[in-house]
């Protein structure tokens, strides 16, 4: 049996062909710009789900799309920052008339924890929590074996958990959520304030001169040069990403962290010190072992595998 | 079929008879001090047991025992401030060899959670979240109509959520835990504040003078009196209560959330503002439909009958 899911971007759509006996291969791939707004999106993900089919070894049973943001039962996308004309589309629908397959649409961050849980990082643990720190935060929780959605489908936004109730407004209308502070954005903001603030001199120079332009892979990039102030800033970051995973272990419990997202790139800067504060940071410590952290290994194929799927359990419910 | 419950609280012990078949009606219940440090739990709980199999209408067939801490799968109190002697004990063996019926041992606001569940106020809503606000916080989450355990069996510690990270220290060790503003205590605490800072004259009054003795229950006195410093102190901790309510919300999409604890005493002056700053604060706001926030009904019973109802679910497996 093949599955094809279509992952939705901000920027770009990403196309694959799985196999779901063995979710970490991806058979087939293609990438395509998201039109802005999301305009003919419809029109676009049947097309490049056309392609796939064309291109498989064997006929595809179904299609799954992840996109950016809350998806309720229904398959709708309700809430969207950026693609702002998908919101309440019935997307579900409209493709599956359109290709004349299960279509199954879902978060993105829902993919991810699947694709890992299934085929990656999270594989064998019960209880799992998968994070995207990116541009935003997503998440997916797995209890049971199982992922979590919730009554709406809603489950899993800890990036608009408040951490620091004075802190900087968020978008979202509050002050002070994760995302503000553990995401690759809330990098960029905390080396800006300490590029204002005078330090970071090598950083901003990589950057081009000016402080305001300085962004998370400068740092990056500097810290690996073994510049003292760029490693400063990722301990700062460490702390926040730790400090959010500690409210989410004494919620959840989980066996296993999975960080998936842009950030994984600096994965072996930042677990460390990660790994080391949650422990401290949990209730009852390091009484209770704390759970493993892990960078994700399905990169940026992971959203697309898990929505792959997603579709797939509508035909042959498996999990 | 009858099962027997007792809760451990911080100073006393409750136990009741219930029918798991009808958990809203206790047919029996005992109160007795708890042992200072938990010294001689076990026999104390053996004893309350036997009287209350003595009073029983039909011979119950189950014994359950809540305690106030993270309890592992097997039934072992991992962390407790108040009970020290109780750590790391296996009560779950001890009594069961002690009285000779089957025992089951929870945390307390599993328990709380299960119990308005199955016979309270989250009856019937299959993503429900039960939050006990007391001195500290408890929560236990039902997903899917099942309590979420997590891997250790420690899910559901929102108390120890850090929503203000540069917040006044908890016991916990970190900093600007949901618990120092959200419970009574934390009440206690705003109000104390308040005093010193040269507010809420009558609400001193009614403590005898000295602003160090402010404690919750002055105030929500003083507040029913329409004292307009006083209803600010509770407007203070409704905001507090709806700042974490948010943070759940956001991360595992309810459909009820039921409040129970001391503060539910307070619950017609203080949940109209939580459900009107919930509603602004989540993802979505207004467009997702919050979800519903009402107070517990089986009052100072439910851990009793949480804990009653788990214990007979390993007899004959219910839900």
């Amino acid at each position: 049996m093949l599955t094809i899911g279509l992952d939705v971007g901000g920027t770009k759509v990403l196309g694959v062909i799985v196999d779901p006996a063995d979710p970490g291969r991806v058979l087939e791939e293609r990438l395509v710009p998201t039109p802005r707004g999301g305009e003919g999106l419809v029109e676009l993900l049947a097309a490049l789900a056309d392609e796939l089919v064309a291109l498989a070894p064997e006929p595809p049973v179904a299609v799954g799309v992840g996109v950016p943001g809350p998806v309720d039962h229904d398959g709708v996308l309700r809430i969207s920052a950026h693609l702002h004309l998908l919101r309440d589309l019935p997307l579900r629908p409209a493709l599956q008339e359109r290709c004349g397959l299960t279509v199954a649409v879902d978060n993105d961050a829902n993919g991810h924890a699947v694709a890992e849980h299934r085929g990656g990082a999270a594989a064998g643990a019960d209880h799992a929590v998968v994070v995207t720190l990116g541009s935003g935060i997503g998440a997916g929780w797995i209890s049971g074996g199982r992922l979590v959605r919730g009554a709406n489908g809603f489950a899993g936004e800890p990036g608009h958990m408040v951490v620091d109730a004075n802190g900087p407004p968020c978008p979202c209308g509050q002050r002070g959520c994760w995302e503000r502070f553990a995401s690759g954005s809330g990098l960029a903001r905390l080396a800006r304030d300490a590029a204002l603030g005078g330090r970071l001199a090598a950083v901003v120079e990589v950057a081009g001169g000016d402080p305001e332009l300085v962004r998370g892979e400068h740092v990056t990039a500097t810290a690996r040069q073994g510049d003292g102030e760029a490693l400063a800033v990722l301990e700062e970051l460490a702390d926040w990403i730790a400090l959010g995973l500690s409210n989410l272990v004494n919620l959840l419990d989980p066996e296993r962290i999975v960080i998936g997202g842009g950030l994984v790139e600096a994965a072996d800067l930042l677990l460390p010190r990660v790994r080391t504060v949650v422990a401290a940071r949990v209730l009852g410590g390091l009484r209770r072992g704390a759970p493993d952290i892990v960078p994700a290994v399905l990169g940026e194929h992971a959203g697309a595998i898990g929505v792959a799927l997603l579709a797939s359990d509508l035909v042959a419910p498996g999990r």
